[in-house]
């Protein structure tokens, strides 16, 4: 590699440094977003909007599978339909933008663009449902939410991000039950088969979960750092915002009930964790499944004869067998397109040059481990599926083992103490259940409860905390 | 048919008693959209969010193929920011809606949801391009727009509606207009192939054009009451934007200059002129390539040996061959399930009862005509394909008839007079060119310059209003 690269790559701070610096670095560099005058507000750059798309794609699929449909609700609340459900205004009103102004009037009532569309789906809910045949209603929206954070982070935090809002409601408890734990599943499995991210999932805290929620699930991802980041909630709601808005249903025992009721979303912040968990000294590296551009075909020695025909050949018969797949005919230098595929952390490089030629062959660099392979330029196609794979499964396995490698158990408030500072990642501890002791942790330590995950170790018969008996496992970590 | 059927059919108004209230109960009892609170702005239910869906996926893989990528600009415009460009200004300013108060502080500078997002690409462009290898640029925006308008109606005027915007910047004027005009074929196709919609295409007159555009082109499409709808619109900017925001590149020749540049837009108008174009007195009529659901399945007798076996099989089979198909095994009569499918304008019905059964046929009725055909089980899924391509021919057709048998020509201003008060439609006239003759028509009757057409034809040598020389033919028509 010459010294373009280097010159690309040094432009990026080294991951160990300074991981704040490297992560803004490589968002703006691997051009996936930029900056905006208006603080908190981003644009999603083509590449950074097509991660978005991908994982759309994927999701979509999997929520039309278990029979939910889209709508789009309007993107301003009244403020009198806002302020309908107590805890829930508590949570959101802080951090609203607020329209005061239409058509150059100041309006008779001010109109709050949605930071979440609870309020909107039940107004809709409380006039089309009737009998316990309008049941259930599973409706998801894909939108853009606004709400007003003073500390923003590209993709992690901002003022506006896009995300998926599911809002659903049934004739009994245990079909929504089983709908937020369904719909976590899809998350989970979003994880481990598109976005190469092992989440550990389980139940929020009193203290953490959703506004108006009874129960919020959650998955969990740690990053490089880590530090972990809260990657998707589901609600259970229970009746209470049915009976706020007036849900109810004609039952088949010609009784009227309120509905039972759950939310549920994840966000771009899946994309912040896809370049905190893979991404390394060179930039991005993205999993097959979600990458924009899966494979980039580098001629070398481009003005060679045979040289860009093969490369053009070869791309097109990969793009026909269904592959994103993109060639470099620029006329940069062979060191400073490498360094620009890594960046942008494409996961194949095939690189076809004049003696490659000759033997009929190519040379494919895989983006993770940089292992090179020669092969047949006839053999290619039906190699991708295999290798684009074991990429997946080398990126999976390599993030569960960072997890794996930083996840202790304290038994002690001070094991628990020194772990938190020195070395981060998860901290699993008993837990008494108040939430004084959580407060404590969060005061003394800055860490927080992530979950009580589904899999209950125990560790120890009291809360190392205030010594009162223990009775939940909870996976304790300085997070996002 | 049942009185079950006659009661819903009842329950919409006749299309041609009264035209507006018809549209409007179509919207609501094919269970489109709904009202909220928030005047103007609108709930896209299942069945109309769906539509809107199949145009995206048809329209954006279009914009994939001729080079385009999508992005995703900021929801909120600073205000300085949104006065750069003088015309653009004075168009929009006056519909805006504009946040004054963000996380419970009153804002420093008060930001405006956008209208459309022009000054946003170009503040990123001119902050991203530098020299004529980052040309062209061409992105597009699947998003929301927010437009303060007093008078509103479901799909086709509102305070909020979803479109996309296209904004593409280029090395020359030539390359620049050829986008402008190869994005308006796009459309063009889109609707003679997905919507059945034969678009009338031209330029828009000065007075028509959008608000800081050099030229704007537009599709128009003519309603079933004689009414124009413009149906899309594509602009070419000059410079204006450019030298507002200085989005200039190094060319080639080492000098300095700005770009050339488009944007481009379609709505969820779209949807409004699917149902004014195709609807009847028994509700919504969908063309088959852009229905939610294509085919539906409807049991007689559902409680017969076999039936229900045989009606999902059928389901099963057509789902797999890659329709979009549903089984209507609802408790409801076999009249009134036939109306509700009318209602929802799906194309193909297929009734499967004993008797059918018996023969191993079932019976088709195709929803544009109620044309009935029987078929053998067995051979239907390899019939389907002819079937839904007859039905959008036919569908097509029969617009393309209205636009013709609606369409005339007036060579003197007492004859144009007439037919617009009498017949409605489209009248082509000759026009000087002057801006004074149009006011005067708008004034008169109501009517506005649709387009310019491509196909000119010549029917007088002076302006029927003004007598001065006419200079280009043009459709008027009085319009949504």
């Amino acid at each position: 590699m010459g010294n373009n690269n280097d010159k690309l790559v040094k432009s990026i701070t080294s991951r160990d440094t300074d991981f704040a610096q490297w992560y803004t670095d490589v968002c703006k560099k691997a051009e996936l977003m930029d900056y905006t005058d208006a603080k908190g507000f981003i644009i999603y750059r083509p590449y950074g909007y097509a991660i978005w798309e991908n994982i759309q794609q994927y999701m979509d699929k999997e929520f039309k599978k278990t029979g939910h449909e889209n709508v789009y609700m309007p993107l301003l609340i009244p403020e009198s339909l806002f302020m309908k459900e107590a805890e829930h205004v508590e949570g959101f009103a802080p951090e609203t933008a607020i329209v005061t102004i239409g058509g150059k009037e100041e309006l008779s009532e001010r109109l709050i663009i949605r930071p979440t569309s609870e309020v909107l789906f039940c107004d809709h809910y409380s006039k089309v449902v009737e009998s316990y045949r309008d049941l259930p209603k599973k409706y998801n929206q894909w939108c853009s939410v606004v709400r007003w954070e003073k500390t923003t982070r590209p993709f992690l935090r901002g003022s506006e991000f896009l995300w998926q809002e599911g809002h659903t409601i049934h004739a009994t408890e245990q079909e929504a039950r089983d709908e937020v734990l369904g719909m976590l599943e899809i998350y989970r499995k979003t994880g481990s088969d598109l976005l190469a991210i092992p989440f550990v999932t389980g139940r929020k805290t009193d203290k953490e979960k959703f506004a108006g929620a009874e129960e919020t699930y959650t998955i969990e991802a740690l990053m490089h750092d880590g530090k972990a980041l809260q990657s998707g909630t589901t609600h259970y709601f229970g009746t209470g915002f049915a009976e706020a808005f007036h849900i109810t249903f004609l039952d088949k025992d010609n009784t009227l009930k309120p509905v039972h009721q759950t939310s549920w979303g994840v966000s771009t912040r899946l994309i912040g964790a896809i370049i905190m968990v893979h991404g390394d000294d060179s930039g991005l590296v993205l999993p097959p499944y979600v990458a924009p551009t899966q494979i980039i075909v580098t001629p070398i020695q481009q003005n060679k004869e045979g040289v860009m025909e093969a490369s053009q050949a070869l791309v097109s018969e990969l793009q026909n067998a269904g592959y994103r797949v993109k060639l470099d005919d620029s006329d940069k230098s062979p060191g400073w397109k490498f360094a620009e595929a890594e960046m942008k952390g494409i996961p194949l490089r095939i690189e076809i040059g004049p003696r490659d030629l000759e033997q009929g062959e190519c040379v494919i660099v895989r983006r993770v481990d940089r292992e090179k392979t020669k092969l047949k330029l006839t053999e290619v196609a039906m190699q991708i599926p295999k290798m684009l794979q074991e990429i997946h499964e080398i990126m999976l396995e390599n993030a569960r083992k960072n997890v794996e490698e930083n996840t202790r158990v304290a038994k002690s408030y001070d094991e628990f103490q020194s772990i938190i500072q020195e070395k981060a990642g998860y901290v699993r501890m008993m837990w008494c259940g108040d939430r004084a002791c959580e407060d404590k942790i969060k005061e003394d330590t800055a860490a927080s409860a992530r979950c009580i995950p589904f899999q209950q170790q125990h560790h120890s018969d009291t809360c190392p905390v205030c010594g009162k008996k223990a009775t939940t496992e909870v996976y304790f970590a300085k997070a996002y």
